[in-house]
């Protein structure tokens, strides 16, 4: 059953490329199309489109609808071409005319775009759930490892004192900036499109404000065309924070396979978690981190993914915008298993508590030295020439006794601070 | 003069290479290492880490180079490799050692960091501005042309009545999206990262709070590694809040390129506005709106330009963070031209208010025939199968009083709704 | 079974997520895993690694491997992280301890590779012929339509007289650009990777010489880094070569679609070969060309997300390289069924005779005018001075007679010339 | 003077904004504008559409323009849009009309596409010549270290023994592999585009062979939809083979980075080749193998930005297609700096000859004795497991003797093979 069907055969080939792999991702929607279609046949309802036992008949077939789709059993078989399809030969099967009803002043324009923003919402929820997961392990670990100095490197070079507290409350701190985009992409999501029909709205008397009450929106896309218009910027919007949580992630894994490499050897993980070699039976991998780190670089390249699909294309409804679907979709669930994952690893992570104990490292305490110069009153340039002299003439001695104490520093980790600026950016 | 000099000459092939273009860009960002390098000073002397004496004088030189700034008499000669190099000099040329001095507990990481926080914050606020500008412009054009009805499209293909009304106030609301994208980069940019030195800190008792107060930052990016880190993360949140804004603007300049066309004909500009063609005497191109939509697609580009150049970096700084500023600059200047043009083109546009006149756009009413059915009793899917026959055997009459009443649609535009939802995004 | 089991049971939640999807997408490297294990097992043969009886008994058994899978009773169970595992468990199976020699002096990553090369190879050749197909076609339409006259288009406006002769053709020959990155691509993959091991080689003496022979190709990748170092370079190469297919398909998609608009007209679909709308009776959507178009926009953003899946890895193997599949896997079937269904549809494709027989065009023989005064005599400055002002008071008069007579122009399209330079391109 | 002047004043404003950057870009392509235009005038003349006089002053002409060009003389002042307008005007201030008449039968559009095709041939022919520079340099290198052991990475975990040999010339082995993709641009590159006029051809009875041959094409875009369609399409092949160059660059700036560092210390660098802190007197960074990586990232982002301008736009030409000399001008300047600075770095690279001489790297070794178990008749799996064991009781002893011998691994390179592929492929 076709909904466009107009009596001559489409060919099979056609269909099959035409609808591709919709019925997969279409099956995340179903329980949002149930939903709006609730709240637009009590609006129908409500506006006198259709009557009041009418009414009760769907809401009874779109429970049964709804029970299905929890139990797992509500399928997109081949007959159809998508959820709305399957939905609407359901109801129509239930009520006979009166499910063909509920079709009044909408279209599939408006109940895709209604389910997408119902869909992003919960997962934008969830994403930011498994952040903030992430987010409390690093600042644990941070306390816990306060203590504990390593190398900091700028041009991958030795360059001063760190520490795993300083380390793990950095990512900590970055994730905030990430959920500035996720609610960012929350407030892109909570409008309400329903109504907007084709991408044009419609004759009907319809009660928009109803329905975006219904389906727990705070406001709705109030233009017909704006609404349309969403569908591509709306996907690009949750790609875009996506992107943002995701280059937080990578870092870290990037850091966590150099660090766990022998050349450094600051941390590891119990060999449960690691992966060996088919040919050196010495290799314990970190596998896990580097497929971390992919799967976030692939979720990064999403947005460019998206801005080819619509860039350039004038306004109103495009086919090809089913596509887009294919490219955020796995984002998120690849997205929210990295979030995952990463939690579960620092949980088991092996801190190598003499990390920063070799000669390697004993210069990154020339700054210091430096700066003990020019509290003694020497300008940071002379004091600078000094210590590079003596460094150059082998005449260098460390300094042993760090006194960071400023904000944010090795000393001084400002955790409270942090976990407050947390709360307020989620509560934004 | 090089900060770094170590008493061996570096060559010049290997100074142009690393140097490139950096001198023109850091040209922006001397007004704000100024004020940084004020805020620094000052507390310095209230740390007690310099004198009184100092400060005073410091200041007055920093009042001087800010002088020559706005003056447009302050030059990075090729003689320094950037803004903090040739600043240093001056203060030095002015203030002998004290000019040194200032150099304490800070590093040219933080110092560009601070500059590129202060200068975001500008730069996000006057798009901000300009993209208001352009709503307001668009919501007035709406307004005036309310009644004037142009076909709708789907697929390309005429579908509906649409409205001018309903198509600027489209991109006016779509705006609002963009704006959540603004308001999300200008929290990120609104983090003091002053005091974090080279990305790890210092062992000088320095006050970042005083800073933070001092330079009208919001809150400060506690962690140092996390300022630090904030390279890159930082562009690349203002590039992809400008890449939002420049979708939306690209995508107008499509559809005016579009309607412009002899085949739609829907809007024109005056001569003075369009160009013409070197072998084509009739022609009158619209290479502005052309122009928008090429540097609207280009902008869009950055954010994978700066994912590119960061991702796989593990933390620390980096030598190419330098080349960042090539990728972000030139967008930001190129967006605010866009968005400044586009409000200029518009206030010229020329609206053809017979745009729908026109026998091929006569099926754009067959959906308000299959409702007229509808509201008279028959349910859609017969009532779109009795139009759908009409216009298959010729008999089909569209119908020409529009009835479009609900929220957002052609007779209801919600203008003041709209209004009201992109204050409330603005002061979010 | 789990080739690098080292007695510790690795978590269920791991596994699943480090093995993602690789077992569909390794479902496609079977056939060429099983003639890689024959051409190293002869190899091995034939340098005494392994015994004459051995040998003949692997090969029966890679023989009723190949058949399962040929006949699609090939599968990778659960139990099995990848293609390579399953296999080796089936010549164990079958063969006992000879099936585990086959493992001397290869690793999974050289496995992997080698059957990359030759899957690639493959694939190239078969997106190669369906270029080719198209082009043919694109090259029939051309000769066959090449009298009708359709308006050329600069900055989207009415320009000059073109054709369908022209327009036809000049997809077919852009398509000839295409063949050089494809053949390029060729010539990367056309190299045998095999003996590379885990990318180090190894201390056996093999013969790679010999594998590269049995395996037919051309040359070997010598560096056994560097042919590890293929690894997503190859697959960037392939899609890049594929993006540049895509990009010339998509244009000629988007021309499609506009043509095919009301306000065009140029062309059209039988009602089999477009789909109908939901609630617009009228509808005939060219939803498979904007399929194409999007599909191979798509296409185009692969190169991207390969390039951010592996810019800024140090040199060897790292784990997620597995997700480069995900990556160019689907892209390849779906350009190669982009490839089939334009050429599919352009067999129906029916053309408007009397396309450019509007009001709206006349203005597109201008410059002929110009040239017809120019041929009299005129500088071309000055004749498109007079042309312009008959166009601006009303009197300009189109001349009707075309005489496009220079090579590659509408009344001589060097069709022949063409296509001698896509067979030459074909056999470079 | 704007060509397309037509007697009301253009406001500056939309000069401004509409010219942009061009002029620089143009003094770029001033070479070729003037032999492009020789060509076209000597075709002319020989058409019998100018006459013998004209063609010998108009080649003076150009020869005194080309002499301006070539000292450096030649300006495009303000007051012209472009290079084309420029050389117009000074022919016809050279001139009179012969120095207009030399705009029969072209437009700009193919001015400025023959100029880019000349200069990408030339441009492309250079990168290639670098690009050999380099791969002779890294084959001396790898010849002259070949004894020298380093760790091989896999996961960056030590792995297996590599060597200074292998390193340097799997870089330049793989560098052929882009000498393929540099040969596919320059192929299309090579096609005479002159005579596509403003892309539809044109009346005049020009003579496309001649200037083909004149200009020192192989061959011409037949097609002038074709040629016009170049645009675009062109800029992007030659992104693309960039991209490919700049993939292997930057990858082995990033091996170089880390073998750098402290934590691996394989190579390094003279001190006048490294740059130092400002406030760490110890740090010799590497920032040119920093900014060579970071540059060659950002070139591999040019192909998305130039997809992104032009896709989803409809054949024909438009107005932003200028922008694309932004994208592609300054990567082909920035390429051939880095192709430039890595072979005078590794000019002067310092080999550490005890690189792997370290406790950390003693199990790299456990494949040789796995492999030495294999060979005395274990088969592969239980060698495996032994030595396994071995690493896990702490009983490993590794294996002093290598004895690589195949076909490109560390004891026997092939770079005679090498070197005779590489030339193979520059001569294909």
């Amino acid at each position: 059953m076709k909904l466009w069907d107009k009596g001559y055969s489409i060919e099979k080939k056609i269909e099959q490329f035409t609808v591709g792999d919709d019925r997969i991702y279409d099956l995340k929607l179903a329980t949002y199309d149930v939903e709006g279609s609730r709240a637009h046949a009590r609006m129908l309802a409500k506006q006198g489109l259709i009557s009041n036992d009418e009414i009760a008949e769907i809401e009874q077939a779109l429970d049964q609808i709804q029970g299905l789709i929890q139990s797992g059993d509500f399928l997109i078989e081949d007959d159809f071409e998508d959820v709305h399809s399957k939905i609407e030969y359901l109801l129509t099967e239930l009520l006979g005319d009166a499910g063909k009803r509920i079709h009044t002043a909408r279209s599939r324009n408006d109940q895709v775009l209604v389910d997408l923003h119902l869909f992003f919402k919960d997962e934008l929820r969830d994403i930011t759930e498994l952040v903030k997961n992430l987010f409390d392990r690093l600042m644990l670990l941070a306390d816990q490892h306060k203590e504990i100095i390593i190398p900091g490197y700028t041009h991958m070079q030795v360059a001063m004192p760190s520490s795993f507290g300083l380390w793990f409350s950095s990512y900590a701190e970055t994730l905030i900036d990430d959920i500035y985009f996720l609610r960012a992409a929350q407030h892109i999501a909570d409008q309400n499109p329903l109504g907007s029909a084709a991408g044009y709205g419609s004759s009907f008397p319809i009660d928009r404000s109803m329905t975006t009450r219904e389906l727990g929106f705070s406001t709705m896309k109030y233009n017909v065309v704006a609404a349309q218009m969403g569908r591509g910027k709306l996907e690009r919007s949750v790609a875009m924070a996506m992107a943002s949580v995701a280059s937080t992630i990578a870092r870290m894994a990037m850091d966590v396979c150099l660090y766990n490499s022998q050349n450094f050897g600051f941390l590891s993980f119990p060999d449960e978690l690691t992966t060996g070699s088919s040919i050196m039976p010495h290799k314990k991998n970190p596998d896990v981190w580097e497929l971390i780190r992919g799967r976030c670089n692939r979720i990064q390249a999403a947005p460019t993914e998206i801005t080819m699909l619509t860039n350039n294309l004038p306004s109103g409804y495009h086919r090809e915008y089913q596509l887009l679907k294919e490219s955020i979709f796995p984002s998120i669930d690849s997205l929210k298993a990295c979030l995952d994952m990463a939690e579960y690893m620092l949980q088991h992570v092996i801190i190598n508590k003499n990390a920063a104990n070799d000669e390697r490292y004993r210069y990154m305490y020339t700054v210091e030295n430096v700066n003990e110069e020019v509290m003694k009153g020497a300008t940071f340039r002379d004091a600078y020439k000094t210590v590079g002299k003596q460094v150059g003439d082998g005449t260098y001695k460390p300094i042993s006794n760090l006194s960071h104490t400023h904000e944010g520093s090795i000393g001084n980790l400002c955790l409270k601070e942090i976990r407050e600026k947390m709360n307020s950016a989620l509560s934004s």
